[in-house]
């Protein structure tokens, strides 16, 4: 994919080769025998991530700062100390078995952006503000996001804190220990917010790639519901009970699955429906089963079809099927959040003047723009993933994507730096 | 259910309260607290149950042999040594939360049979002989129904007396220890075989009751062919992964069980066909499954019919469906067993002489008869089982039908032991 540079987007370009470097220095840091990453959100390989980062930063003169939940700023100063930043970052903690972009991208991206300014002596009025939240991955301290909703207010501190891993460690022990370890910095205080937010991400789903464009001009996370069904049956012995005397809650579990997702079914493909989780009681080959459990995970970025979608599940699962009683209840409902439109204009605006193929796009995964969002205008731009992989060893995106996925970063950044929002 | 004693029966009316005390007394051996019985082969219970069989058996004078795999067999002389014995039986061992009549039922209304000769005077030229199988449930030590296997040379002995349990105690071990604790007895050879044999169990089924009727007829053990389906497709997000880009393993394998599920489905409702075990990988809620894997156990009294519908089953497990790849193997194909003729009609007139509401039917569960039926003529006589419910501690028959059952029992031997066969 080849970037145009016309007069008239009036943003340097940045140093693709400097980015790709960086990635593959990143990824060494917990870097796995199969290709991925394990580098899990305070632990030694986290914070040495984290201290490379602050390397860069000081080379270049950032000042740095840290917040109680131990989110990390990096801050390009502006020509006015009044002005609120303009903000963009991600995340460096991985899944165990995670991949070399999911979050690093937006870290390095933003970086790059700001070096980028350096290079070619661009001067802002508003500070340059580059943000590594903590633990987005949630798979050593639950929950998910937890950097960003505890700044957002969404998760008190305290409890963020006081989560522990499955040796028993507190987060508050590990950042204590990260802490110490780092290069002494500025406590800033919880719930930053700025002028604009803009995070780039890899997309973690196979859209780009499948429709041939290089950037995903992101305009809302979609919600999320997530339900656990239970269908009751009744246990027999699979030699001597006839068809007719059976109460089989896998043939029941398989009915009601089949009927809800005629009844959700959506030809312009938006609606997500997935049961990723079924369990059969007792598991016998020789015993129809008693008991079914699933889960239901339901996204749509509409709040209100995905509200209706919801009841009219919870409506179908309930009451008797194939001999079966079924019964289901709520374990989460997340609404969408929809991005600033004028910061995803300013994305869309960015691509078109850089000649790239773009697509608008909603945000399947969930990411930490969703509690930013609440507080600061936000916008997110994607970037492919190959084949769709991601939270996986093998997930990979080309070097040009990343770079031209940084580009637009800057591009839009730059352009929010100067808008009334 | 009230037993006719017609003068053209020409057989004794067994001693009901007996049969009834018989069953309280041993399912206190090895009892649960609810109501169960955890009576496991080769146990001490199992010894304690065995030994108080011989203590019963010895107060009648009855001789007693064990065979190398601890077959335990108990004999009222006829007048002629020189005659092969007319036989019946069952097994003592249980589930490890078992009911009281699985396997009980068959040794104790042998033991009632012989003993209502006695008191009755009842002279036979051939020996009627009582056979406790070992290892029936194949709970503690596999496979199911190792006794009459090794007995019948299906299974070679060495395997058998090598097999362990979870502790690692193997047959050979256990065994050893449950022959030093039993009274003396004599050494049998394996492959004990009769004139007849006709063993009486619970159905374990709901049939009977469903139904209305006392007796079962039975007339053949169906056969069991055991499948195993795998169905590939691809992990992906739940939240960025629309529809049409899915491979969803659990999609294919629903639309597969209920492709299979219309091509057996048997208006006469004979045919079984069960999916008991049914696993996602990787089962989390937010992941698209990659992977299924489900059983089928699938049984017919018809050979043909078994296999043709275990092949046209094969047949469909392959290839695509739903953009996954379907894969089956066979575990396990176990042909159907038919049951003599001549001592099935002994069965069902013995009931309709008794004036007893009865039905045939084929055993939908797998029993010693299976082995013997091999190279004894052989038959078997069910009773109802309490909303089919069994291999579990609530299984429950009434007194009325066990004795009603006995007494079938008592007529058959005695028809077979005149029988040519």
């Amino acid at each position: 994919m080849e970037i145009h540079n016309p007069q008239a987007t009036g943003t340097p370009l940045i140093n693709g080769p400097r980015l790709s470097d960086r990635h593959r220095e990143m990824a060494r840091i917990g870097g796995t025998a199969n290709g991925g990453v394990n580098r899990q959100a305070l632990t030694p390989e986290d914070t040495q991530g984290r201290h490379r980062l602050l390397e860069w930063a000081t080379a270049r003169g950032y000042t740095a700062g840290i917040d109680p939940i131990g989110n990390l700023f990096i801050r390009r100063a502006g020509t006015r100390a009044d002005l609120s930043p303009v903000m963009t970052g991600s995340h460096l903690d991985s899944q165990p078995t995670g991949g070399k972009y999911d979050g690093v991208y937006g870290v390095l991206a933003g970086l790059e952006v700001l070096e980028t300014l350096d290079d070619h002596n661009v001067v802002t009025e508003r500070p340059i503000e580059l943000v590594v939240w903590m633990n987005e991955e949630g798979s050593r301290f639950g929950p998910v996001t937890m950097g960003s909703a505890v700044a957002a207010g969404a998760v008190p501190l305290e409890r963020a804190l006081a989560a522990n891993d499955a040796k028993g460690v507190s987060v508050s022990e590990a950042l204590a220990r990260q802490i110490a370890e780092l290069p002494p910095m500025e406590r800033r205080p919880l719930g930053a917010t700025g002028h604009a937010y803009i995070e780039a991400h890899i997309e973690q789903g196979p859209v780009l790639e499948q429709e041939a464009r290089g950037i995903g001009v992101v305009s809302a996370i979609q919600g999320l519901h997530l339900y656990q069904v239970e269908v009751r049956g009744f246990e027999a012995h699979a030699g001597t009970t006839p068809s007719r005397h059976r109460k089989d809650a896998l043939v029941a579990a398989n009915a009601l699955i089949a009927k809800l997702r005629a009844e959700v079914a959506d030809p312009a493909d938006v609606l997500r429906f997935t049961v990723g989780r079924f369990e059969v009681s007792p598991g016998s080959p020789h015993i129809v089963p008693g008991k079914v459990t699933f889960s239901i995970d339901l996204r749509h970025p509409d709040p209100e079809h995905l509200l209706c979608t919801g009841d009219r599940i919870l409506e179908l699962c309930s009451g008797e099927i194939e001999h079966c009683m079924v019964s289901a209840n709520v374990v989460l409902r997340s609404t969408p959040v929809q991005f600033d439109a004028r910061l995803v204009t300013a994305v869309r605006h960015a691509a078109e003047h850089r000649g790239l193929r773009y697509m608008s796009m909603v945000s399947g995964a969930t990411h930490d723009a969703k509690y930013m969002a609440d507080r600061t205008p936000s916008a997110m731009i994607f970037v492919p993933s190959e084949k769709g992989i991601s939270h996986n060893e093998l997930e990979h995106t080309d070097d040009e994507d990343l770079i031209a996925g940084a580009q637009i970063l800057c591009d839009a950044l730059l352009a929010a730096a100067t808008m009334e929002l």
